[in-house]
């Protein structure tokens, strides 16, 4: 059966693809249209977003469609960044606006700064709306470090572990990421549903 | 199993109670508790209202909880009243105002005047959100008749008949409603699922 993941970004289409390798499943990509939409992403809450999206590609393709929308959460700071993590320090800012202005927010609290990495992965087919939670806990610390990743990365430091994620190898961040736990869920759900 | 439904609604909390008749399911709702929060409905789209309910009902009960944001949509409105259904005419509006403001907009327009109710059902339980869509197709007449239901049901044909909505019996309307199919819809899924 043919999915189409909405998004533009090469490297969660290859993280997506690898969890569906070895099902029925068949996802499809901004690559395989000779247009796809570009959604805004204005809602208040991560599964609002999307969902936003899973929608507006299925009404594009008419294919059961399935998106995410993902960000970082900090305890100190009351869930924010939140749905706004990729644009804290503004509009057209650069990671490490970001990483700068989430590091000063925090310089007023005490630590450990307790935060999550979440993930919210929405399946949409026209009938049936599902979404599925992904999350990857622990904690921010003040001095960024490692060259790998992206986004908050260099500050995220995953429970149990020494190093940042920005220290992680793509498969090795992959094994335990937020989105990927979303999409095994959902894929899961599907499979259970025979959708 | 226990469920939680998110409503202050006794007609459409003994509709959903029969739904749920004979599973293994037990509708638990305001009356099970003594403190119920009221869940402001102030998203854009119906299943964005149907899943701030479900959480904001689990986050408070612990409890998985099902939830319903419902209303008429009208094609030559391009889709109003929509999610403003129970508040078109203004805040503390009551029907008949909803009615006569819906037939003041129709009467720019040639019949036949296509409509649906809908309502989307959502199920919340931390880990995983799930909506379904039910609805029911008919047409818009300039004439309210019938005294029977609420809102918009004495200008309300369904496809297939000669009568209002309002013009149906609790019994007959429940077997053919947009809500009635969607918390079908939702009961066989929990039970496919094995949640």
């Amino acid at each position: 059966m043919k999915l189409v993941f909405a998004t533009g970004n090469k490297g969660k289409l290859s993280e997506v693809r690898k969890i569906f390798e070895n099902t029925s499943y068949e996802i499809l990509s901004k690559e395989n249209f000779d247009s796809f939409p570009d959604v805004i992403e204005d809602r208040e809450t991560f599964e609002e977003n999307a969902i936003k999206k899973a929608k507006e590609i299925f009404e594009f393709s008419g294919i059961p469609a399935i998106a995410d929308d993902s960000g970082l959460i900090v305890d100190q700071l009351n869930g924010a960044p939140g749905v706004y993590s990729a644009r804290y320090a503004g509009e057209n800012c650069t990671y490490d606006d970001n990483n700068n202005k989430l590091l000063q927010e925090l310089s007023a609290f005490p630590e450990p700064h307790n935060a999550a990495f979440v993930c919210y992965a929405a399946y949409y087919d026209g009938d049936l709306i599902l979404v599925v939670r992904g999350e990857l806990k622990g904690m921010i610390i003040s001095e960024k470090t490692g060259d790998q990743g992206f986004g908050y990365d260099p500050v995220f430091i995953p429970d149990g572990s020494k190093n940042t994620l920005a220290q992680y190898s793509a498969e090795e961040k992959n094994k335990i990421s937020h989105r990927g736990k979303a999409f095994e869920s959902l894929k899961k759900i599907l499979s259970k549903m025979e959708l």
